[in-house]
């Protein structure tokens, strides 16, 4: 056993979608023996892109120590994260140095934008995995991928799977158990629509179309971060 | 159709289980033409349970505006805020006069201790379950339980689901469905140890160790509520 003084890292921007961040940190911050930071720019409270809560962070990327294991969010707010040049040269400095890289949702289209999805298997919210390949990354129709030390999860809640999935590897597998009993974490949705396999095609067309926009508007900025290099 | 422009009220209070509020915030702040509330105390940042994190709430208890939701989350700081006059009498005047009456984990202990449940089945945290009768509540081991207004449901993730539940009866489940693809929330936990009846004994047994002074406090906490009434 190698020595536990885990640091994690878990980055916050504006307009994050919090659940993609407060699912997995519920999971990681219950790791024994592991330190969590939620990392921004400043220590100002945080934004989330729905509703009006507010998340304060606990260092900075100037202050945070050297981070073993890197997360990050998606939502909305990943757009203008990602041409947030001091935002994208954290992630990619912390990244290279990292043991782990990880995110959840559109998480991965920041760690991309980064350059640290290059050839690997990755996953990101099912609305958005077509774009994977614009930043190098090999789409995975899977809810959580690991490829080598890529880690990377489909949208919002498969962020607490793929937590599950870290801690294991992290911790071992009794003490993910463990946490998952702490957290009850045996799932009862009351309903099926939660991925497009499963939901009516009529339904998934109405969210395609409401994310249209959006889906133009990352398809444009990754274009722009790919020929750039 | 009656007017929906409905006012949901989340209490935060210092050391709360942040999963069990966040988790269902992602779903109840996107219900078309509901406005979400993080009431508090004051507008001072709430420290969570575990780890470094911090919630900003929105309002306070003296500036909230009526409420038609109330939603109560749980977890360690649950026995503080219970002895917490100021906290218990907003919950109970809210709670009286609210349309639904809701709860994540411990949470249904803070409500209970309100008087909120006395003569209603409802659930609480695998673990403290057998507690619910000391506030004249009706154990019912279900993950989600709806009686009546009141929706009650288990241990911290289990807010995830009533809060599809309460989606449901509030906008109607084509509206939960569109949220729950948006959320992607089709769980594949990697493994299954997320409540006793899935769990080995073993693990279940080193759980209840884990907490049993936490449970020794609350039975106490709850017998001098009883008691007082």
């Amino acid at each position: 056993m190698e020595s536990m003084s885990l640091q994690i890292g878990m980055l916050v921007f504006p307009h994050l979608t919090q659940l993609d961040l407060t699912g997995p940190y519920e999971v990681l911050a219950r790791i024994p023996d592991a330190t969590v930071h939620i990392v921004a720019k400043t220590l100002d409270p945080v934004p989330v892109e729905v509703g009006p809560l507010r998340l304060v962070p606990s260092t900075t990327f100037r202050d945070a120590p050297p981070i073993d294991l890197l997360f990050a969010p998606g939502g909305g707010g990943q757009i203008a994260a990602t041409e947030d040049d001091e935002t994208l040269d954290w992630i990619r400095t912390t990244g290279e140095k990292a043991r782990w890289v990880t995110s959840a949702c559109t998480g991965a289209l920041l760690l991309g934008a980064a350059g640290l999805l290059d050839g690997y298997r990755a996953a990101t919210h099912w609305a958005f995995m077509d774009l994977l390949p614009l930043v190098g990354a090999i789409p995975t129709n899977k809810r959580v991928v690991v490829d080598r030390n890529r880690l990377t999860s489909g949208g919002v809640t498969a962020g607490i799977d793929i937590a599950f999935v870290i801690t294991c590897e992290l911790a071992g597998r009794p003490a993910a158990e463990m946490i998952q009993l702490q957290m009850e974490y045996d799932p009862e949705p009351p309903f099926r629509a939660g991925h497009p396999n499963v939901a009516s095609p009529a339904l998934v067309a109405r969210a395609r179309e409401r994310i249209a926009r959006r889906y133009a508007q990352r398809e444009e900025q990754l274009r722009r971060f790919t020929s750039r290099t």
